[in-house]
């Protein structure tokens, strides 16, 4: 996923507070498994509960987070003899407590849960080895997830500030994180963020392997790859972004199109597969993947290495003849017990989007789908989590499980902090927006309350209701920075004699006083059919 | 259209360098009709040219712009004894200088461009009275367009500045202007701006008219409304919007929504037919409106005043009533000969866009329809162009001919320069992502030789190729400043070693270097074949 954006580096420091929720908001508990949400207490009394991905507070990055998993994986595994996977569990109709917990968090039935992991509609990433988490479900039944990628700076910078880029991203909503660090102190940059992530963690092991052989892609074999991977899996990486689908006879169809081959991973299993005239070992040796993987828990993400890198390479037979042999490989790691998703585009035309989640769903037997973007246009560099927050809303809705963010800085350099931020509000909307257009329950809620703050003239509850409360006061205040403004009964767009809203009010209240709705609605339509009686022809005048 | 955001102001001073191409670009005039484009010129020989709204530069607002208009305008007035329509001409088979103009400009052919406006699917704002325009189209056969907002400050400034404001929004491709100012100098500063717009300007008169009366709506009339629109015809006003479809009867079917009226136009007409129990004067005397703006070729903007302002109000039946109402109205403007557009959304979840445009094109007889976003969600204030930039492109390919532009400073206050452009990108995003759906001949183009540009490492190509050069550049130069790093072979995300456009030119060579391309792949395919022979099971264990 998303290996162009790799090596990301944050500029600048983070110097944002972090940690705290925003003023008008609390962190809360909820149930016996201490299931995390934001409340927001309005000032009517009402107060709402929103999905938090933030995690524990307070800890430093050499403390790392409780490990409130390790229990409940230590009695399933003194219990059965050993690791089962989640997918395991479920086929078994044994509700864990990692469904249980997931049930919780998303307003669903652990039933539904369960059934859907077993169904391989659903994943739970969630390594044995990685017990800080606090587990979620990526599944189009489920709200749509967003992923944010970090890497460690090629300059010298802290284990510390490494684990600030993953708080950072966590904190404005990254459902899941993937570390695509690179360099000398890859294992132990990569052991910071885990013990630190209440999120899971995808890699791309290839790129640590390339390392190994000096950047060299036709020194790759599997053995070394394996080793790479159990190095991973046993520090606790959730998910691993694996190029297994990017076949010998696929790499010739690339050689016409106008940007070739544009992920980084596919690029290298390619370049391996013609200098060997051999099929990709990650093909031939996908079995060994999965008894490895199978053993952590780790789930595949199947890596789509021939993703188009331009719109006019979208829906290619290259793009396609890999998509279905990731569906071949789906099946294969479903008959070892391990949990799967697949990976996709990139940059797709508008109206070429439903037909990539139409051949996802048939040939990759509907696991879920995990896509960067897609791009609806390339014309706009600089603007790129625009373009694609776009597509990513549109395929959402269509059924992508997961969207991979793209920053302001996709195609042009490496994201900062604010990039970083403006790459996950983008993200944020589309998975939101999604999640409304598929009808999942309460996702329209916060919308509701919101128009309702709006409408009532509360300031403050709007404020604390937003995505982003403190963007949304700053731009409020800089029209109107008195705090009478925002009790007042007008709003900073048309001032207190033009207000739509102050005189809808009026109109309410006009015809609540005079009597029920309905029958000033019935005395509205007499008077109506009287001046049409009268009238004739609709643009007669008539005395006004 | 987009009341909500009247009264909008600069609270800066716009301070970037405005009328100059980037570098890398030059503007050009094509044909005997001296067409505006813009030529990317680039370093392999090649050439493309853009849409150009930015106008004719150099001239100051005391000078206004060359009245390039004026002679067809007189020459047609002449030979016909008056003034006649596009609309008029385009029935009677005839391709005015307007719609030559327009052929050229969106590289169709001016039959298309006559038919289109003859059927009413497509209008051309251009009021006789305002001869400085560069004819443009507003249709669904065409590119999407966009509109900016601009209003005076209330605080004292300068017409150099209003006329600013219009040159920064053309500057970043604002294809049509509403001019929403109000106050002391409303004539003055609407002149000021229609003398050096090359773009139509569109204004709400109910707003003028309103503080005719002194802010309170029950004192309106029909004759002062249209004393206001004749003030306005003359000036050159190229299309209003008039609330005519808030009929009395539609009122108390707002009374239970979430958000009751929003558009300030539609509130004011329905507060008028509150306090007098009697049907709109605009729908009553429909007739005299349509003669007036007949006389001047202005067309009308048919406002949607019971739009939704929230998502949970979305298709309600306050918005189709309505909605119903402006098709009955769109027939009789075009039995007087007169052009029509219909203004739509506002706040409309993903789901139920493509019904709201059904409903539009049934109910409105395909009249070109122009929405403001609609916003997918409701809860992200600050972010709302980015929102409303997911339904506008939506909508835009389903159909929609003008997107009317939302700035992040939407529902908070008063956007300044940088939200004015801010909010034109992430249109123009919108508006050329839905042009590639549609396939409007040409559309590609750019993002096509964007894309080869970025695959062969033509760094400035791709810059001058972008919606905001600037931007890209300056995003690129944060991460590789040398001047040295634009033509080198790799790219500021991966570094020499891992660039996987790289990688891919090896792959080219390396099979361009064997033998054709076909050649290759059958040899490939073949021994994967072989492979398969021999191996059994897919993921049977090969030498590697």
């Amino acid at each position: 996923m998303s290996e162009t954006e790799s090596h990301q580096e944050f500029e600048n420091q983070v110097t944002e507070p972090e940690g705290e929720p925003s003023p008008g908001r609390r962190r809360v508990a909820v149930g016996d498994l201490d299931v995390p949400f934001e409340q927001i207490d309005l000032s009517n009394g009402e107060s709402l509960r929103i999905y938090d991905t933030a995690g524990p507070q307070g800890f430093t990055a050499e403390q790392g987070l409780p490990p409130r998993r390790q229990a409940w994986i230590d009695a399933r595994v003194a219990r059965d003899g050993g690791v089962r996977t989640q997918l395991e569990y479920a086929r078994d109709g044994q509700v864990t407590e990692e469904m249980r917990f997931i049930a919780i968090r998303e307003g669903v039935d652990a039933e539904l849960v369960r059934s859907e992991v077993a169904a391989g509609r659903a994943v739970i990433c969630a390594n044995v080895k990685h017990p800080e988490l606090e587990p979620m479900i990526i599944g189009r039944k489920f709200l749509v997830k967003v992923n944010a990628n970090i890497g460690n700076s090629a300059v010298h910078s802290s284990l510390e500030e490494e684990v600030e880029k993953l708080r950072h991203s966590i904190r404005f909503g990254a459902d899941t994180v993937m570390d695509l660090s690179t360099g000398a102190r890859i294992h132990e940059t990569r052991e910071a963020i885990l013990r630190s992530s209440p999120v899971p963690i995808g890699t791309v092991p290839v790129y640590q392997a390339l390392e190994r052989v000096k950047g060299r892609p036709e020194k790759l074999d599997i053995e070394l790859f394996l080793d790479v991977m159990a190095e991973q899996c046993e520090q606790g990486v959730d998910y691993f972004t694996l190029h297994a689908g990017v076949r010998l006879a696929h790499v010739p169809m690339t050689a016409k199109r106008v940007t070739g081959i544009v992920s980084r991973g596919g690029s290298i299993m390619a370049k391996w597969c013609l200098s060997h005239h051999k099929e990709n070992f990650l093909y031939t040796h996908f079995d060994r993947l999965c008894e490895l993987m199978r053993r952590y828990d780790v789930t595949f993400s199947l890596g789509d290495g021939l993703r188009p890198g331009c719109i006019a390479d979208a829906n290619d037979a290259a793009q396609f003849a890999e998509l279905h042999t990731l569906g071949e490989l789906t099946k294969i790691a479903w008959e070892h017990g391990c949990q799967v998703m697949v990976e996709g585009p990139g940059h797709v035309p508008l109206h070429l989007i439903q037909a990539n989640m139409d051949e996802q769903l048939k040939h990759c037997h509907e696991a879920p789908f995990y896509t960067l973007g897609p791009l609806v246009t390339d014309f706009c560099p600089g603007y790129d989590h625009m373009a694609s927050a776009i597509g990513a809303a549109i395929i959402g809705s269509q059924g992508c499980a997961m969207l991979c963010y793209v920053t302001p800085k996709e195609h042009l350099g490496l994201p900062n902090a604010e990039d970083v931020k403006q790459g996950l509000m983008a993200y944020k909307i589309a998975a939101h927006s999604a999640d409304i257009a598929k009808g999942h329950p309460g996702a329209r809620e916060r919308d509701d309350a919101l128009s309702r703050a709006r409408f009532e003239f509360r300031w403050e509850d709007q404020f604390n209701l937003s995505l982003d409360p403190e963007t949304a006061r700053r731009y409020h205040d800089a029209t109107l920075p008195a705090a009478a403004a925002k009790v007042a009964h007008f709003c900073s767009m048309c001032g207190p004699k033009f207000c739509s809203m102050e005189i809808t009010q009026q109109i309410r209240e006009m015809a609540a006083s005079a009597e029920d709705p309905a029958t000033v609605a019935a005395g509205l339509r007499q008077k109506s059919q009287e001046f049409r009686d009268q009238g004739g022809k609709i643009y007669q005048p008539v005395e006004g």
